[in-house]
């Protein structure tokens, strides 16, 4: 480490990731690490306690390396990677039908006349002729490297060769002929060897598949960090960070790190060579994909909520610097609206919601949940900030969803001892978003929790206590914790999820209302979002985050927006879809909309303060006897 | 100068024009210089006489520096840049009529509504909306540059911009819409202020021309020697330059530094602002397009000479090195074969031989004479190896078009004596091509040569002796000179022109007759190239150059090249009519044509072997006596 450098950049340059949510403000306390050996001189906060201080306990963001170090970095500010694959786990479903296989990137293998003096049409002339009387391919562009390399490539492969074509995603108009690329030419013939990759760009994650385009088959699949974590934790951090000098081209190397790791990754687990791989296509959410293009996101976050651009002409992926032949296109999915994005798009062509009549919710649920309701006809689309408590942000002992997460809980009635299961099965080290709302369902079927989200005080247990931060229930006793502290859930965590998740039915029902339907009778329910596959049904439903519908019409999509992204690198039929999609989706902008505030303060309540909207529920919570007075 | 570096090479960097024909290949004996002080080292060829090399005269090309030198360049060696003008003399004649003032580059004022959170279309698509409501423009590519400025140029010209767009190059199909682009976006109102560049590349000079693209006027002009004369004189020693090591690249960057030069010097001479040049045409030949370009013009002298490319696609002009804003596209003509280039293609609309149905026969004279014959329904094209005598090349005391050649000739019949005229009105120095025609027809009508083109010898005048070099005729005396020589006219030069008058006439005879025409009724001749303005026609005629019809039907065009680039820059007409006009000629390939051989064999007399074939000049030269025999 640079001696006067600060601590969390230099972690961060040596490809450690320390956990920052707060992007290197000062103020998330997440980013805690204990100086073993060594000196740091550090500006102290009141995130760090006298006692942890004198352990030599710093926040690696508020610290300058003064002299050679050994850190350690506590497992509560660490971010693994092992067992992030989980979110890959299990194959997204694909709802989309009827497409035909026909990737954007096509090969076309040609042999040429060889010219003669009676025959001295240029070499361009000549392929493009072949290529027309060959494959009917006509109203070509070419672009100006392969012209360069033309001539000696045509002489090199004896004029047979391999032309590679590229439908790009300019949005073609009714009698318009699409207008397909000639992005490359190898000697020879190469269409056996024909891949590209697809990738979701998450704020949190980034998921990248190598995908076989003459089969159609994911060879495959790797996903990491988001390397711009280390500079905030929510799109908007990494916007605010983007303002600072060089900070936009810092957050884009990150993400473009990220995106070559994973490139490495793909290759070595699929044996494909570097240069058969032809194009890439991203699926992100608006604040991601702009930040990738080097798009300044400044206005994203400013009212009214601009984005730069809703259809973003495809570019050389090597001008972001992302490792890939210079001839390798990046195709961004279109985006609808600040805070609605590629991803979404994504998700909703490759859930084939624009296929059917089917009157769907489209849930995408996260730190910024994204709803989309429609059919084949319309579609309106919503975005609510749910804050980080879905990922285990804002709360106590919260964690991202790896190993040590709580995720499952059930409580004995009789006693209210606690049974949890974690990730990974390990020792628990604290609660991911899944958890959570399993803990809060748990909790308020059992009583210990009144539906204000208020502990019930005077119950036969010492797991309820008040803490420092008030009442909290006692999880995981320190002996049995990787972290060897108790691990607990207080009632601000649950004051947090409640918060979360009533922007997200306030979200989807002023949604739904303000295209005059009644909430909430959708006859297909999508949730779409890794953390979205794996949340309890039942248990979403009796804390007020999911309607209250027969069971049956929900669907678990994973990480729609990968799926969205490696269709369309399959048919030109959806990405054709995807920009049909972008364009009819109307966004209703809530942040500033009356009936929104209303129907979120009306859902700060377990289920809902209104119990009608939940009948099952609340037919089930009235049948919990209520053992002490509530505080409420 | 670095010591040990190559003087020719030296000279190059230091901004020096030396003359050197072959290229630096030690050959040609042009580069001679005088090494006043100091020391070099030396290869010693047999160019270099004896005496020649005691006085310290050394081929720059063959010579490496050892130690700080004074070098002066005799006026043989040197090209000056201040009499070039001459060739952008005088106004181009526009031939071509009915095109619509519309330039390709177009700029729009608009003024759009602010995001409201009711409209919050993204920045791009409010831009493009508003473009089409106020100007029914659609269909357009966004330059990805413009997108990533789009947002702070909409917000600092309050929502209140102009746009350039661009119709490129590419052409459209029937039923197609023309897809313009979008390359700039600047705040406020900048219609004002709307300039392009127009360029004609030639093998020897490039010349440009600042246009104003709201009056249709040309705001400047300006002329130079092409940087690559340093490497050799004519295409073919270009394009063996270009195999050498970096060769290629070496001659794209003199050619650059070229027209940088020209751009510097257009702005001064205008008072323009290099940011408000928004476009650059330029017509060349294929070899000097392909070498701008960066494309290898190795195929180019390879039998069956395959060009890369007839169309190319635009480009941005500073990835060439072109120092002009990042977002100007460069517009390349497009050409016909390896040595029928967008000169030619230019010339032809801008003379408007694609308008009418008048038989046109179109010559660009110089060292690749090109050849088209045709009108409104089809065209033919050739090109010839004239060499480089229309250039003063091969020729003794042959020098470029500058101050002190010798350009105009006349004889007194009754004692044989010269009156002569040079460019400038200095001290002869020299002959350009035009006054070598001019001498070649004084002699041959005065008796001094015979038909076959060998001196009648026994005349009364001391100018005509035998030199060291055969029979010659002295056109100045030492004292009377720039050089301190005597200049004279050998056999050898009149043979040199016998044989490219020749070869051009052989050329548009074998052409004529390929298509079922008998030479050589044209109904319209058009003469183009700066060298062609300045050429007599009766002259001409009398040495059998042009064919013998009646001399009204001769047109000047001057510099058609530029001609047509500057038309192509105020009309989407003339763009279009280049494209047309590329697509339907058809070359011939003369070099390795048997007809071409006997027509060429058959010119190597004054005017022609077939008298019948010049009647006018057959009837007046039996009217001259000749005086003594003719040693044939």
């Amino acid at each position: 480490m640079g001696h006067g450098a600060n601590l969390l950049q230099a972690a961060i340059d040596a490809g450690v990731h320390i956990n920052a949510s707060c992007g290197g403000a000062g103020v998330c306390g997440t980013c805690k690490v204990l100086i073993e050996k060594g000196e740091v001189e550090t500006t102290r906060t009141e995130k760090l306690s006298e006692e942890e201080y004198k352990q030599g306990v710093r926040q690696a963001c508020q610290s300058r390396v003064i002299t050679d170090l050994t850190v350690y970095i506590p497992v509560e500010s660490r971010l693994e990677k092992a067992v992030l694959s989980r979110e890959g786990e299990g194959v997204s479903k694909v709802l989309a039908t009827g497409w035909r296989f026909k990737p954007p990137l096509s090969k076309f293998f040609i042999e040429l006349p060889p010219p003669t003096l009676e025959d001295t049409t240029s070499d361009l002339s000549r392929l493009l002729r072949g290529l027309k009387q060959r494959y009917n391919l006509s109203n070509m562009w070419v672009d100006f490297e392969v012209v360069k390399r033309l001539p000696q490539i045509l002489r090199d492969g004896d004029w047979k060769v391999t032309v590679t074509t590229l439908v790009t995603a300019v949005k073609p108009r009714a009698g318009d002929r699409r207008k397909p690329r000639v992005i490359n030419i190898e000697p020879g013939n190469t269409r056996e060897k024909h891949y590209s990759l697809a990738f979701d760009i998450g704020t949190t994650t980034v998921c990248g598949q190598l995908l076989d385009l003459n089969r159609g088959k994911v060879l495959a699949e790797s996903i990491d960090y988001n390397g711009q974590i280390s500079y905030g934790e929510d799109v908007i951090t990494r916007i605010a960070y983007s303002q600072k000098p060089a900070g936009l081209k810092t957050l884009q190397q990150a993400v473009v790190t990220t995106i070559n790791g994973i490139i490495e990754e793909l290759l070595a687990q699929s044996q494909v060579e570097l240069e058969r791989i032809g194009h890439i296509i991203v699926a992100g959410n608006t604040t991601m994909t702009q930040i990738l293009l080097g798009l300044d996101p400044k206005y994203i976050r400013l009212t009214p909520y601009i984005p730069t651009a809703n259809f973003i002409p495809p570019l050389e992926a090597s001008s972001l610097g992302i490792k890939v032949g210079k001839r390798v296109h990046l195709f961004t999915f279109p985006l609808v609206a600040s805070y609605v994005g590629g991803d979404i798009v994504a998700g909703i062509v490759g859930a084939g919601v624009h296929q059917r009549k089917k009157l769907t919710l489209y849930m995408d649920i996260g730190t910024n949940g994204e709803i989309v309701i429609g059919n084949s006809d319309w579609m309106v689309t919503a975005s609510c900030s749910a804050g980080p408590a879905f990922e285990g942000g804002g709360v106590k002992h919260g964690m991202v969803a790896t190993t040590g997460a709580i995720e499952d809980f059930d409580i004995d009635p009789t006693n209210l001892e606690p049974e949890i299961h974690t990730l990974g099965g390990a020792k628990p080290k604290g609660i991911c978003g899944s958890g959570l709302i399993n803990i809060v369902a748990g909790l308020l079927e059992a009583g210990v929790i009144a539906q204000n989200g208020k502990f019930n005080t005077g119950l036969p247990t010492k797991r309820v206590r008040e803490g420092s931060d008030g009442y909290e229930y006692v999880l995981s006793w320190a002996p049995e914790t990787q972290i060897g502290k108790d691990i607990v859930i207080t009632e601000a965590d649950i004051d947090n999820l409640m918060r979360a998740k009533a922007a997200m039915y306030a979200g989807y029902r002023t949604l739904a209302n303000s295209v005059g339907m009644p909430c909430c009778d959708f006859e297909q329910v999508i949730v779409a979002g890794a953390f979205g596959s794996h949340i309890n049904i039942e248990k979403s439903i009796t804390i007020g985050l999911f309607p209250d519908i027969p069971r049956d019409r929900f669907i678990f999509i994973g990480n729609g927006s990968l799926l969205g992204a490696r269709l369309t690198s399959f048919s030109t039929d959806v990405l054709d879809a995807a920009r049909k999609v972008a364009g009819m989706m109307t966004n209703f902008e809530l942040s500033e909309n009356v009936d929104f505030m209303n129907n979120y303060i009306a859902a700060l309540f377990l289920p809902h303060t209104n119990a009608s909207e939940f009948p099952t529920v609340s037919k089930r919570l009235t049948r919990t006897p209520i053992t002490n007075q509530s505080r409420g």
